[in-house]
This record gives structure tokens, sequence and C-alpha cells, in this order.
């Protein structure tokens, strides 16, 4: 039963903007009188169903699999809240709907599922992938996510993308362009540190890698991925062979020693005393949110530029930037995958929206309504 | 990749009809700046998720959980065409998510699932359920069907509703209970035969039994079900052994010697000779779609009420008179089971609403307004 009215919550003004949820289904076909209901439904509805039978591409074109992408959380890394269950994912998941719709016109779905076994969740959704023509994974927890993703990319025709992962590398690659731009550096010369090993800083780790970085170590709450590190198994212990040419060991604040560019996407805190060692021109980008790892304020005096999560400082990393004109480039042009070159195709485009990037506008604003048809554009082109 | 405009369908106008697709998923909140963003997306709506993840039932005030309703099917059983696949099915299920909004205004969102062993269906539907206020099973075989439903009515808490099943069960008692009124008979005195021993007539069998129906032969392709039968199992060795009071066997023109009533679920043909041997005033719901097992005209000629399934014949016993208002009800009540008290008050709910029966109507028109709202608030008296 519903709670009630006086609960404390109600006063709230982001409860009461939850108020019935926030999303809701409606035809885009009128069903007015008998003759309708014969066409959208049955009888006449028999005959869309034998062609797409007979012709599972034509799904594409008669139902609403052309525009719709499912949203699929198992709620075991939601926001900064870790592992509260698919209902506690719920509202996030309708908010990413919202903003799926709103900036590119996707219609998304979310689906919350109870959690499981790699097997449990990679079954569970390739059986309900029929229909949809895309899935957006969210805010499931790593090391999992990187299997089940692949799983998923491997098994299924359409496109599969994990928004933790590529939708922040995709915009950290945008932002970090834009800032060499401003500092007239080359990306393969600067000395990168990413904090945090999860989702996120592996995805960034290898975009970045394949955008032309060269020099990138990588940091989990134990410190630096290398060599001397006999703690590492699966994907850290791949990041620990394929980054940190220079051999670097010790802790984040040793790694920083003479970094030009901090990513942080752990949530974690870095201090003083680490930025501090940074070069001379450094770029941070501070990205967890609500509480950043370093404090904007304090890494503005020591960084040229900086970045955040937060909309109430410049220079917003935020991944809305980026999957709303993915999907709506897979979805138009057909594409079966997300690809590695659409991904870098999405962040140059996203970067060259900045035509004269400064210190303080390295990124386009999360409401620049020409990013999400610039970037399913760029998509499109590669599919 | 789509089809080519030239395709041999564009012209038809069900097919022009499917065109993109027939759902689309809105916001109903706006997002109209940052501000907005804040309240729907982060940072807010962590402080939603939170309480959610805290109390379980908030997700009926604060998700689209509180109106929103999954309409599942593996595409075993669509329509009269049988195993067509998940991607056939997609059409009918977005075509019954517009019967949903526009007869009871339920956000219903169609899952094609890839069909699957009773265990595996289960599973899936049951990992993905807490997405969703309630559950509309559709066109599933029989008789997977009956364990599938019974299996999520146990686990779950939130209704599961087989439609095939008790969608027609209840309009079909709603019909007759209005063709006793007009023939002035009760229902217990009746010689019932139903023709079709699949989703449909098990579930008719059932509920009309626990509305008062004594003399009820159920028939399979085969013939009569009966204490001769050698060949049955499951469910149908179960209904051999609960109906048929009088021990008839053979065919079923044997079971129509002397029958009140015929109700047809089966979509096979039922020849003048059978339904020539039934009694004077008698009731025949012919309710196979497109093609009805009896001819309407010849029934006519025999029976004194015809229902069928079409809309272009009177009395048009469809099941889009129970579910809206079904799950509307269950949705605003909060009932986490649809009871068998409340598919017999809805079944009554409906009758009630033909002031006056007569031959030529025992059921309230498909677009009758007052429907839903009636039957809703019947299943919520019962929550």
């Amino acid at each position: 039963m519903p709670p009630e009215a006086d609960s404390p919550t109600t006063d709230d003004p982001v409860f009461r903007a939850h108020e019935g949820g926030k999303l809701a289904v409606a035809a885009t076909k009128p069903l007015r009188d008998r003759d309708d209901l014969s066409l959208l439904y049955t009888p006449g509805v028999a005959a869309v169903s034998s062609a797409i039978a007979q012709q599972a591409e034509l799904s594409f074109r008669y139902t609403w699999r052309r525009n719709t992408v499912a949203v699929i959380s198992d709620g075991t890394a939601v926001l900064g809240l870790g592992d509260i269950g698919p209902l506690g994912a719920l509202p996030v998941m309708e908010g990413k709907a919202i903003l799926f719709k709103h900036f590119a016109d996707v219609d998304a779905v979310p689906v919350c599922m109870e959690s499981g076994s790699v097997d449990e969740l990679v079954e569970a959704i390739a059986r309900i992938a029929p229909t949809y023509g895309g899935i957006n994974l969210e805010d499931i927890s790593a090391p999992r996510c990187f299997e089940i993703e692949a799983r998923l990319r491997a098994r299924l025709d359409i496109p599969v993308f994990h928004d933790d992962q590529h939708g922040t590398a995709i915009v950290v690659l945008a932002g970090l362009i834009n800032a060499a731009r401003v500092l007239d550096r080359a990306l393969a010369d600067l000395r990168i540190v990413i904090s945090g090993a999860g989702a996120a800083g592996v995805a960034v780790c290898k975009l970045l890698a394949l955008a032309g970085a060269r020099d990138l170590i990588v940091c989990d709450s134990r410190g630096v991925l290398g060599p001397d590190r006999r703690d590492l198994a699966g994907h850290k212990k791949e990041l620990a062979a394929t980054t940190n040419p220079r051999g670097v060991s010790g802790s984040v604040t040793d790694a920083l020693d003479g970094a030009d560019v901090l990513i942080g996407v752990s949530g974690g805190s870095i201090g003083e005393d680490a930025i501090a060692r940074m070069s001379e021109h450094s770029v941070i980008f501070a990205l967890a949110n609500p509480t950043p790892e370093v404090e904007p304020t304090l890494a503005g005096r020591y960084a040229a530029i900086v970045a955040t999560g937060r909309s109430d400082h410049p220079n917003q990393i935020n991944n809305v930037l980026a999957f709303p004109g993915i999907f709506r480039g897979a979805l138009d042009s057909g594409a079966k995958r997300i690809s590695e070159e659409m991904k870098l195709a999405a962040a140059q485009t996203i970067a060259t929206l900045v035509e004269a990037p400064t210190p303080q506008e390295i990124i386009p604003s999360v409401f620049d309504p020409r990013v999400a048809p610039a970037v399913a554009k760029a998509v499109a082109a590669l599919a």
C-alpha cells in the first residue's frame, strides 16, 4: 500500500518531483473506433506479426524496436550508493529514460532486475533482448560488468553499451582533447594518472590509449597498478601489464609526481600534498559526484584546467553528452554494434563543438542542442 | 537495415498503421533546465533511490511501478498464428499496450522473450519483475502457461494474470450470465459444452464452475474429456476427473446432444449436424477469431443467442472488456494477487452494465466507457 500522505518525504521537492513516477507509455497511432482497433490490434495485426515472423528485420520497421532502448540495471552500483538493489535503481533508470527522450527522442524503458551471477544476468538480458533496438547497461558493479557486456555484445545483434564505462570514457576524452588544445600539448606526450580501476577507470584508460595517449597510470585504492603488484587478477592484472610504461610504483601520490593529468573516477579523496606534486599547467578532472576527489577550489590553485561531474562548476563532464546521440545514431543507421571507432568519433565530435576552448570551457553545455544530433551523425556515418 | 520503401507491404493500411511502431515513452515531469535535471536525475534522485532501498513499498509511490504493467509473451501461441517467436509477437503486445492505456490509463510495456523451458521463463520473468506493478502474460502456449503462471503467482508479490485464460473466462462468464437472464435459466441448470482444452478452455471451465455451473463437459480435438479417455495427463486428466458429471463419452457432436450452451474456444470447426442436436433455445459462443467454430448465420438458425469474437457481429466477446479494468483496480488498490473472487466480481460487473439484455445484446460494447472503471472498482473493493 502507498505510504501515508504525511510521510516525512512529502514536502521535499525531489520527492514531490518523483510522485507517481516519471514515465508514461503512449500510443503513437490514434485509437478512435472499431476500424482503428482492427488495424492496430486484431485482426489486422496478424498480418504484421506474420510478416515479421518470416523476416525478422521487418521488426525494425513495424515495431517500437526502431526507436526503443532498454536501460538495464541490477542495482549493484547505483550512483555513489552502491548495491541498493533493483527497486532502488528504478528512479535512476526512469531519469535516464527522460534524458534519452529529451536529448535524442529515443524511447527508453527501464528494466531493473534482481541481481545474480554473470551467467544468470546474461541469460535474462539475452532472453528479453528481442523487445528492444538497443541495450544500455547501467550501474552494474565491476568487474562483473565487463564480462556481462562482452558476452552480450558477442551474443546479440543489437547495440549493447555499458554507459558507466563508455559514456564516461567518451566525455572524458572529449574534455581532454580540448584541454590539450588549450595547453597546446599532444595527447601522446601527456603523463596521465587515472585514479579508480572500476568500470569508468578501465574504460577511460582504454579509450585514451586508443586515442593516442601513451603514458597512462591507473591506481586503485591500494595504489599504482604495476609490475610489483602481486595481488591483481582479471582486468586489473591486464591493466598493470598494458599501462604504466615507466614502471612507477607506490601510491597515487607517487603516481602524481610530475603528472600532467589527473582523472579521478574513484570517489576517493586526493590530498593537497599529492596534487602539489603535479607538473605546471596541469589538468584535474575530479569526477566523483556529488563529492569530487579533489575539492574544485583547491584543484584550481594547482591546475590550469579543472573539470568535475557537477553542474555548479565549469566544465561538467556528464555522460548525457554522449549516450543519447550514440543510441540515436545506432538506431537510425541500423548499427549492430557500438564500435571503438564510433566512441572515438563521438568524443572528437563533442570536443569540436567547443570552437575556441578556454580553461573555463573545454566541454559543451549539457543542454547544448547541437551535441546529440552531431554525435548521432558521427556514429551513423561509421555504421 | 529497414526494408526498401517499395516493399510490397507499404501500401497496405495495416502496415501503414504499424510504420515505426505503435508506442512511445514520455516523461511525466518537465525537464527544462539544470534545476529540473538535478531533481529528476542526479544528484536529487539519490535520495529517492535510498528511501526505496530502505522501504520497498515506496517504489509504488515514487516510480512508474505505481501504474506500469508488463505485457509478456514468448510468442509461442500468438493469436491464431501459433509459435511465431518473440519478434512476431511484438506488434500484438504493442497493440495490447495501446488498449491498456486507452481503456484504463495503465502504462503497459511489451516484453517479448525468447522461449525456453518453464524453468527458464519463470526465472527470467521473476528476475525483471521488480520493474513493474503487475504482469500480464500473453500468448504463451498451453499447457506450459498453467505452470508458468502458477509459479509466478506463488513467487511474486505483484499481480500475475494470464489474459488468454482469465480475461477470456471473465468475459465469457459475463456473457453467459446475461444469456441465462434472457432465457430465464439458472447457470447451475445449463448443460454446457466447452470445445477446446487449451488456455482459454481450461480457464472458462474453472470460472464457470466457480460461478455455479454444474454440468460442464470439455472436449479437445479427440473428443470428450471423460473417464474412458486413457490418453490424458496433467490439466486434461484433472478436467476429466472434475467435469462431465453425466459421464458422456465420444465426440463433441455426442457432447452437444441436448446441450444448452456451446462455448467454442478451439479454433476448430463444428458442423451443422452437431449443433442441430442441441436443445431448443440454445446458446452458442463461437469465439475463434477470425473464423468462428460455427459460422454465425448458421449458428443463428439453431441457437437463440449467438456470440463471437468478431466486431462485425452482435455480442462480441472480447478480453478488452476485462483486462484494463482488472489491472486498473489492482494497481489502484495495491492488490498483490488477482483472486478468483475478483474474477467473478469482474464478470458480474460487466454483465450488470447491460441493463436489459436481449439476444442481440448480452455484453457491453468494447468501447463502452463505463466498463473499465466499473471493473476496476469491483476488483479494488476485494483487494
